[in-house]
């Protein structure tokens, strides 16, 4: 199968399905320059819910067995909370490593759990063969169409900007948010160096496996980039590679400074800015996705 | 002294003052035609940096003993970081009721913190005495008009709306939006029924003192509601009550809901909705005012 990136139509497109069901997140300028758009205040607690409300909508009617989703954590949620929303039956299939949180999360919106895999992909496995079974309507964490341009209507309702700084797990949000601004940003494309998915693609020139490991796990654990995404972005991105430290010390600042609170993976666009992987020029007007904030609170304070 | 009230002009001053100093803080609406301005974001984590900027600004030029204020937290907060970006020495006194986080806060901002008193009213005396001793100007947390006036400018942020609430400690804030809006919107002013400063003016005619307890005490704990607040706000607000059970549900409700990590304070007028003490009719648009999120996040998911 050849498979085609996606474009500004796409998420156009997923913007009119979406836009009864999904919070318009605010933006707010925390210095001059620097602008937060502060998604974690979605439905579900991150971007993902946009995603998958697309992948629904755009894939009715469903089948009786409903859908499937496997997810570190966020995926899952939004799956579970978008079908609860539509009415429709979820069954979600978890690694071990998600966190407490999310899975309590996952069984307060309705959805039936399947813990199981000690990594995504494992999940992801068991997932696929439970959809071949009962022919549920499988919603990928990010490698289908729909989902990706679902994604990208959270850079819809930026403001304008000359650079948006997003975190890349694997390249849901990424692509879609490249696809949407085409053009009318620099996207960089923000990764923790234990999780290089992006980064090993493009230097390979395709999507290649790579090792999960580290504070971005939970969220950004996947183990190989998407072919939608690698096929949106490639060319189009700056990669940049961030410490576990950096993102640890990126979430510590956004709650001294900024009382946001924010899981790991929702603080790796600003560590890129603060450890100075990214460093933007004078007048640079800069966007960073807070993407989520499904995080234990009680360690917000120490990191 | 004969005291008046604050005028909208006068909030209009005080955001022509400050505008150079503050966030612009965001708006959401978390669902529809209920929306959260979201002032925990503030700087110094919460609306009082408005006032504490307005009141310094305004007293140009300023003694060199600096400033001097008494507060239970969120007011030295805010007069600690205007005091620092402007450069100027601040003295904060604070009652031993003080979360430890508002007094490390202080700290961290450069402030001299002196601890003494059971209550806000006896830090506030030796405060007044210090001031007199040294000259500093005294920066007061709600009752002098400057100040009542910059905390209003919040109300200048906000997008059309049928109704706002607002808690009300010693009143500076709902009598700077009470002035802002002046008449543009129904203001509710929320309290906590165990310390109601508010209620017992309105009720007695004038302010009269009140017991002080309870989850609102650290940043609500004023035992007498101000002279400009009463001459601002008599029969123009909405006054309701509401149980500490109420704000503590509340409060969990905004992390478990919205991922929005808020102080007791700041669920407070959330709690008037979710309890029914104030309950909107079909179709009204109502703004609830997030004032604070100087709080300890680790009791955030158990309230």
């Amino acid at each position: 199968m050849h498979i085609t990136g996606i474009t500004r139509n796409a998420v156009e497109l997923a913007a009119d399905r979406i836009s009864g069901y999904i919070r318009r997140t605010p933006v707010v300028e925390v210095e001059p320059g620097l602008l937060f758009k502060l998604e974690g205040l979605q439905h579900g607690g991150s971007f993902k819910v946009r995603g998958a409300f697309n992948r629904i909508l755009a894939s009715a009617p469903l089948p009786a067995a409903g859908v499937i989703a496997a997810s570190g954590g966020n995926h899952g949620l939004a799956v579970a909370y978008a079908a609860r929303t539509l009415g429709v039956r979820a069954e979600i299939f978890v690694p071990e490593v998600a966190a407490p949180v999310k899975i309590a999360g996952l069984r307060a919106f309705g959805a039936d759990v399947v813990i199981t895999g000690s990594i995504y992909a494992e999940a992801l496995e068991a997932a696929q063969k439970r959809a071949a079974d009962t022919g549920a309507l499988e919603i990928h964490a990010y490698d289908q169409p729909e989902v990706a341009a679902g994604q990208g209507t959270i850079a819809l309702e930026l403001p304008e900007a000359d650079t948006v700084l997003v975190a890349v797990g694997g390249g849901g949000l990424v692509a879609g948010v490249t696809a949407a601004l085409d053009g009318r940003a620099r996207v960089v494309a923000v990764e923790p160096a234990r999780i290089p998915t992006l980064n090993a693609a493009l230097a390979a020139g395709r999507p290649v496996r790579v090792e999960v490991s580290g504070v971005g796990a939970d969220a950004l654990g996947a183990s190989i980039l998407g072919e939608v995404a690698y096929q949106t972005v490639a060319g189009k991105v700056e990669s940049v590679l961030i410490t576990d430290d950096a993102i640890i010390e990126a979430r510590r600042a956004m709650w001294r400074d900024y009382r946001i609170a924010t899981e790991y993976a929702g603080a790796a666009a600003l560590a890129a800015l603060r450890s100075g992987a990214y460093v933007p020029s004078p007048g640079e007007r800069v966007v960073v996705i807070v993407c989520g904030a499904n995080t234990d609170p009680a360690t917000l304070a120490d990191g």
